[in-house]
């Protein structure tokens, strides 16, 4: 409510933007925050970004990463300058047990942290747009879709993966891949498919024996396209793309057949922006996460990089079109990354640099494809190895396993830890962390989002700036109990005449104040 | 630049809000950020705090360690409503040599941070207020004093720690202790000490056989105290207060006789605000950081609490005084601390509630006072330990150690893993890491300090703060070349008669506006 008596607020700072020329206009954007976005124009379109994993360190460890090494400074990420603040992101209440599933579990899960960020509720780890009573939520894209706005979901993991799932879909459990991927078909508003785009990894999940929801949607008149030719070439409104059987590979990896989070998120942006009544697009990078619960430093940066140009895109088609609303942020941290480890101050990210593949990927060239330890390591490892890091990845390759994945696991555990242990990145779990997570925001109404939020802000906001768009009834009236503040400025600022004479007075007298205060400096 | 000039517009926005009462008084708050802090007027006193080693995942274990079990939501922090942003940390150019004693380090220490908020310069990690060649920075301390401000450090580490010393003296190294302790009484200002107010731990340091500097402070009518009872007997407006050898017993040891940082901090308000221009205070919880060193959650959280009492008191006496900024930081990360270990998604912060003294005070008990293990164990710590957990306690006790201190460290690191395991709490180095650092701020100007800042900016934006207090000069002609803007603005604004006009056109078409969008949403 305070956010939207400002907005009529900076209205009228707007106008004196008019009057005053460039000067009032850098003022007005100082007052939405020391970044120089922002404004309080109306938001036609949301688009919300999340770094899966995305913890603090991750975002200082990719500055570091990023640095130019020339100069003295180090320089800010695509993100830096529309910091606004960070957001809690512990599941449900820590201390009271949430569900079968959870087992009391106080750090989040990706389930739980995107219903939270796609419904306002918090709820338990595994949680799919269900409550704690399991019972379904109403999400902000189920919103923009019933305002007539068209909708998008954008990941690097399977499409029917926690994050995405939570915005489009309902489901008890994440782990429901197939029920899950049905939703996107079956659930409808208003007599058409809830996601008007859908691009990420998952044939294995649409393409079924059972059922194949691929055909479906492309009945139902949507583009399917499973290479990064196919999406460039679909001229509908509404696409189906699966570029994976599951994940799509890493950037690192990733062949061009596949397509990178930035021409994904670009393909959709093309086809959304074409509804006049706006859009609502979340992009995930999913697999700074999986990077994360592998311990791949290698494989984080990388996907850091994927996700920031997609961020990069979108600041760049909000500033173009000045009625979008960015929001970037995690939804939880991965790993328990840190800059340093076991001592020394001192992080060498030209390590990182000196890889042109992930560890994953170098093992599965020596364990699936059986290709010769030395050669994939140096041919894939810009620095020289020591005959101790070779032989421990040849000791892991000779070692028998149990487990079926074990020897690829563990010849990937021992690629990590050359770059782990040569960069001095520390990790301290397989699992996530219960750390906050930075907040970027970018656009009309990004000023909501400052300071310390809850996940379930994320959430609140954009329902509240969705109920604001296009309203059929008056605001006042709705919220006439929230905010007198608000009715009473709007009273006294509605009446010309009135507003002609604080005028007079306000400004007049603002100016003798800053006369006078100017004078008794001298 | 941008900030005065926004101090300008806000000083109409002041006055608007005197004529509109509550409503416009709201909005002016929000401007300057989301919290509902933060004002216009003049900055009369500059509290800065430091929360050394204060990473981001220190502030959200300790919300869940605080949190009220009783309720379904998890409750903020005294610090949480007042996050404005995060700052960069990194000690000078990561890939630049930063000196002999710098290694090129990219992480940074406690005297190259401290230097670089006191400063506003980066430099090599071990530097004292000294720049990447050695010379003397000018410190906002300095800035204080030589405008005629009264000026206070308070620490939990002795005094002539890096963190206070850079604010307070020079030096090329942090570890030349006689001589910072000399430079506090040696270092004149306008013929007074730079320091009105020293209060931590030190005695080793300023009674030395060489030379006594208690003594000396007090023959220049500093009170001198060594106890709780004695600085809150002082009656000087200068003190010198050394309540420990070296550093001060962490909060859950301290004993009685040494003050707690809030106490430290009213005794230091007392005094210092009886100077009408004002004055400049340093606050450390300066052991947050030796605990996250000694990777000891309990003792980490003790100091986390410690230093929240002396910010809600700083907050308190701002809350009151209406003319003092607040700003409250972390100079860097320290142990990698992570809330999740070894997988689980659990934190259990019961655990660190449990202990009623630090491992440390317990080792202590054990190795040099001769206690038995189980009893020193199970009069400090509230669970039932396994049989396994007190024989590896025991036999760190019973093995012979090379180093003289071997002992107690190694009795201390398995208590600690007591805590460590089974709270679920993760490190990964016993040194610092680089991540970014919160930053929380209350007061007029506040604003200043959202988004992402360098640690550099606190310095600068102090410096700017202090220059625009009570200044001689004109402020337009100091930075005429700095933006044409504000003079534009003030131009504009100094005329009354144009105010005038203005403000009708202001205010009165502003009104119109909002008249307009308001019948448009009917």
């Amino acid at each position: 409510m305070k956010n939207r008596f400002m907005k009529k607020v900076l209205s009228v700072t707007a106008l004196s933007a008019m009057l005053f020329g460039t000067a009032a206009g850098a003022t007005q954007n100082t007052y939405v925050h020391a970044d120089d976005d922002g404004d309080d124009s109306e938001v036609k379109n949301v688009i919300f970004l999340v770094g899966d994993g995305m913890g603090p360190a991750y975002n200082t460890a990719y500055r570091y990463f990023k640095d130019d090494m020339s100069t003295k400074e180090m320089e800010q990420t695509a993100f830096d300058p529309h910091l606004v603040g960070v957001q809690t992101v512990y599941s449900h209440d820590p201390y009271h047990d949430g569900g079968e599933e959870d087992d009391k579990e106080n750090i989040p899960d990706s389930a739980a942290t995107a219903t939270s960020m796609s419904s306002g509720v918090k709820t338990y780890n595994g949680a799919i747009a269900v409550d704690m009573e399991k019972e379904n939520t109403h999400t902000v894209l189920e919103a923009a879709k019933e305002k007539g706005m068209s909708t998008g979901l954008v990941s690097t993991s399977q499409i029917n993966h926690a994050t995405p799932a939570a915005f489009g879909t309902h489901d008890e459990s994440r782990h429901n891949y197939d029920e899950i991927a049905n939703d996107y078909y079956d659930d409808m508003i208003n007599d058409e498919h809830k996601v008007d785009v859908l691009l990420g990894g998952g044939t294995d999940y649409f393409e079924r024996e059972d059922r194949n929801l691929a055909e479906e949607f492309q009945k139902d008149g949507y583009d399917y396209a499973t290479t990064t030719k196919e999406m460039k070439k679909s001229d509908s409104d509404q696409i189906l793309g699966l570029f994976a059987p599951v994940g799509m590979d890493k950037a690192i990896d990733r062949p061009k057949e596949q397509p990178s989070l930035e021409e994904m998120t670009t393909t959709a942006l093309d086809k959304l922006s074409k509804n006049e009544d706006g859009f609502f697009l979340m992009v995930e990078g999913s697999q700074i996460d999986w990077a994360g619960h592998d311990n791949d430093v290698v494989g984080a940066m990388s996907e850091m990089e994927d996700f920031e140009k997609a961020f990069q895109k979108v600041i760049e088609f909000a500033k173009e079109d000045e009625e979008t609303l960015v929001v970037a942020t995690a939804d939880h941290s991965t790993g328990g990354l840190s800059i340093g480890e076991g001592g020394p101050y001192k992080w060498n990210p030209e390590v990182i640099h000196a890889a042109k593949k992930t560890p994953d990927y170098m093992a599965k060239q020596i364990v699936e494809e059986g290709q010769d330890v030395e050669k994939v390591l140096n041919k894939n490892i810009e620095f020289d190895l020591t005959e101790e890091e070779i032989q421990a990845v040849k000791d892991a390759n000779e070692a028998t396993y149990e487990e079926e994945d074990g020897k690829v696991t563990e010849v990937d555990n021992q690629i990590e830890k050359i770059f782990n242990e040569r960069s001095g990145t520390g990790w301290t779990t397989s699992g996530h962390t219960g750390v906050d997570v930075n907040v970027y925001a970018y656009g009309p109404q990004s000023e909501m989002f400052s300071g310390l939020i809850d996940n379930t802000d994320q959430a609140k906001n954009i329902f509240s700036i969705l109920e604001g768009k296009d309203a059929e009834g008056d605001h006042e009236d709705e919220d006439e109990n929230e905010d007198e503040n608000e009715d009473e400025f709007a009273m006294k600022s509605a009446i010309y005449p009135s507003g002609a004479i604080f005028g007079t007075l306000l400004v007049g007298a603002g100016a003798f104040f800053v006369f006078r205060r100017k004078n008794s400096r001298q």
